[in-house]
């Protein structure tokens, strides 16, 4: 953190602190029946994580002027999507993880069952939250494209599409441009889809505005997912908070794995300069929120 | 089915293959990345079945006049629904079921990663179903509806939550009105969505009339459910496709297994004759589809 300009890490800290909030009021009261279920999803969706698909909503919305109030529901959405995905992905069948955040992950905490229910309960809210309460567009036009945007990114040409495509990988001997279109599924659809969110509640953004905010997005998708798999071959397993090496007690072909650990980091910079570039080609008038997101998730640690 | 006047015998066989032809075409191509997934996928939903739900959609839209043209879309979304749950509460860490329908199921047909994956990504597609592609009404302000009365009856306030209840009843001395609690989420919440779903493609339908639907709905998923024990315990294992005995088995409480099977089916036959006390106060002109559905539903033997 210690890169980040003063003015974007407060801003960061006030939308990570913003989401939190938003998080724990629209999930269901753990003293409510099911309450196993609902102590599940409070669990795993409050158990920390560094936001950063919400930020990245909260982010575009500040670059296009888009009141925030009109993108909680949005940024709410997009987390709960994400922790669905790592709720399903860590269970014995799937990735079979223990740890996650620093803490059991929810099939270790709670019981396999209730992991399945919750990472299913935790979908269903994402859309429902899309629809109906607060932090949303007026427009129901606009809502509706909210919830196509994000049941694109999270379906079969998206996220699941993409776990499916990790799962038949392992083992498997991946080219780099295999592994970075597995990637765009799996990661970069739902980064996407926090751009493409926040910019749907915009009012009369230029065609071209797009078109640059969603070549930005797909860049730091990719580059994130990379710096992630650098992070499991380098990063600290006690400031990532989940263990380490995991990819390689796999097998997992990641872009690390195959290109090398310094063309991985050379891709990375690459990515995050073509970010810049397209937030420069935007016509935006600023968009330092958004440079300064790309910056913090190549640099970051965990 | 030969208890079926011939007249609703010949529209529910051509809702059956209307729905078919609807679910087939929207589903995602076999012969597309990731192939095993979509496999799977289309296996779990295209294996026979009822189509009870979708039936339902077009029974009610039959009654209120609302084109099938405009309900296709739900019809299909809330299969979808059926079908994910289908698919994950058959795993092994559910109910770890191996037959449905008379074929494996999904995780012993393919594997349990996959099963997760196809569950999750037909979730999506059921939400997704009604917000872009043929079969919807034109107004937004109505798919948001339907997204929202899908999203409200399969979170934790319906089937998710059901299901949850469901296994922390296992060995459990439930009462009567705790199990039909547990129903009404599990099994009824989602038959309910069918019809206030087609009820909310109907314009300018009387508040008294949508009253009444909904009573008829709430009755008919119950009197399934019952209905469904009952099967459990009386039934044939090749008739259902799938193990008679199971609940059984698993210590489930149900409505038989508390109260006797024939005050179970006492209950069943008095639920069916609220269903039409309900349609006969509704003041809709010709309610006939909607108390053959529940006449069907009642008699069934699979």
């Amino acid at each position: 953190m210690q890169t980040l300009p003063v003015d974007f890490s407060t801003r960061l800290g006030a939308w990570q602190r913003r989401v939190e909030e938003q998080l724990a009021a629209r999930l269901p009261d753990a003293r409510t029946e099911p309450k196993r279920l609902h102590e599940a999803m409070r669990y795993s969706v409050l158990g920390g994580g560094k936001r950063v698909r919400p930020a990245l909503v909260y982010a575009t919305a500040d670059v296009l002027g888009v009141p925030l109030t009109h993108v909680d529901g949005a940024a709410c959405a997009v987390e709960f999507i994400h922790v669905y995905s790592l709720v399903h992905d860590d269970l014995p069948a799937m990735d079979n993880d223990e740890l996650r955040r620093g803490r059991p992950t929810c099939h270790r905490a709670f019981d396999e069952a209730t992991a399945i229910l919750a990472g299913d309960a935790l979908q269903v809210l994402a859309f429902q939250t899309l629809v109906s309460g607060p932090g949303l567009p007026d427009s129901a036009q606009v809502r509706l494209r909210l919830v196509d945007l994000l049941a694109q990114a999270s379906g079969t040409d998206g996220m699941a599409g993409g776990q499916a495509l990790d799962l038949a990988a392992l083992g498997q001997e991946l080219s780099l441009a295999e592994i970075e279109a597995m990637h765009a599924r799996k990661t970069g659809a739902l980064i996407r889809a926090c751009v493409l969110m926040a910019a749907a509640c915009a009012e009369q953004l230029a065609e071209s505005a797009l078109v640059a905010l969603d070549e930005y997005a797909t860049s730091i998708g990719l580059a994130f997912q990379i710096q992630d798999d650098l992070l499991d071959v380098e990063g600290d397993a006690a400031v990532l908070g989940k263990a380490t090496g995991a990819d390689l007690a796999l097998n997992k072909p990641t872009y690390p794995a195959v290109a090398g650990i310094a063309a991985a980091r050379a891709r990375v910079r690459e990515l995050h300069e073509r970010a810049l570039a397209a937030l420069g080609s935007s016509g935006l008038a600023n968009t330092e929120p958004l440079a300064a997101m790309s910056h913090w998730l190549v640099a970051r640690r965990s």
